[in-house]
């Protein structure tokens, strides 16, 4: 996605070769009007799945989730990263290691909002080394649901989570597919050209 | 705001005489059409005061604080509730007692996303002792912006957060405000029905 491409490039902060922060427009402030057409293109591209259900994680994943849902006309979960106290036991619930926070986490959907009946669409901000990812097709297949693929807004390619989930024959579509990273610059898989900033 | 009124007496869950769960569609699963029209009601409230930027803390104010920014066409800010290794030092923080999780949190925003010329619309999810509320203010005043007020989806009066808030000035416009709970009811405060579910 080109406009994608471009925020990165202009509003991206590459910090070493492998953080992007794109706190700008996505991850802490949001450009709302952008990220209805971000969730718009992946719900598109997902149209034809029969998704019932849009699961992301708090907390980056909620806005984009919540555009391709307006599209698709289907319900939002998005697990929970932390048991709160008002949350009952009845949870699937999935492990997940932050390279972010340097942290186990431990990611839950109640049982009553995943049903058995449900095609499944995830959304989510990164993929990176696939931990969210992992962990969110763990509590689709807990629920015994559909799984009609991962809508990724940014897809840093070279650190390979993607790649073993795909041989599962899991569809993933990301917007932007970074190839490589160095300081001050992003190299998308999609073409050569080395996108200065 | 009937509507809201209807939903929480539909699908709320009410714990004892504190909890109120709307998890169906709020908390944890979202309606997105629905949520459009709550930020969409909130924004409408606020639409005189210029607003600039939209304030809201992860996770479950950002789907409405989304809704409300679309409709006021300006950005949303989300605090964080504990700073990530990505995250710099350059940030307004405020303490916040979270009630639900029994644990003391800081939320923070990067100081770039607030500036004192920023009149600024804070949205949340619920307003209870008033926690959460007066760190999203104390980050306003830190960085020296206006604060237009505050828009609240679901506001327990009886746990009396938002009294000492308005008392200082604050404007706080709350879509459904309840006077109190009892197990299985809902009272609001803008009707003396008992609404029973």
């Amino acid at each position: 996605m080109k406009e994608l491409q471009d925020r990165i490039v202009a509003d991206g902060q590459v910090i070493g070769n492998n953080i992007l922060k794109v706190d700008a427009f996505l991850n802490h402030q949001i450009d709302p009007e952008f990220i209805l057409r971000i969730g718009g293109e992946l719900a598109t591209r997902f149209k034809q799945e029969g998704v019932t259900k849009v699961l992301t994680v708090e907390a980056s994943g909620i806005a984009v989730a919540m555009a391709a849902a307006l599209v698709l006309k289907v319900p939002v979960v998005f697990a929970k990263k932390k048991q709160a106290l008002t949350q009952e036991g009845d949870v699937y619930s999935a492990p997940v290691f932050s390279y972010t926070r340097k942290e186990h986490l431990e990611i839950s959907v109640a049982r009553c909002f995943l049903c058995p009946t449900d095609v499944v669409l995830i959304i989510d901000d990164f993929l990176a080394h696939g931990e969210a990812l992992n962990g969110l097709i763990a509590l689709v297949e807990q629920a015994g649901a559909k799984l009609a693929g991962a809508g990724i807004v940014i897809e840093k390619q070279f650190q390979h989570g993607g790649d073993p989930i795909r041989q599962r024959g899991v569809r993933i579509e990301s917007l932007a597919a970074i190839e490589r990273m160095q300081p001050g610059e992003v190299i998308f898989a999609s073409d050569e050209n080395e996108l200065g900033k």
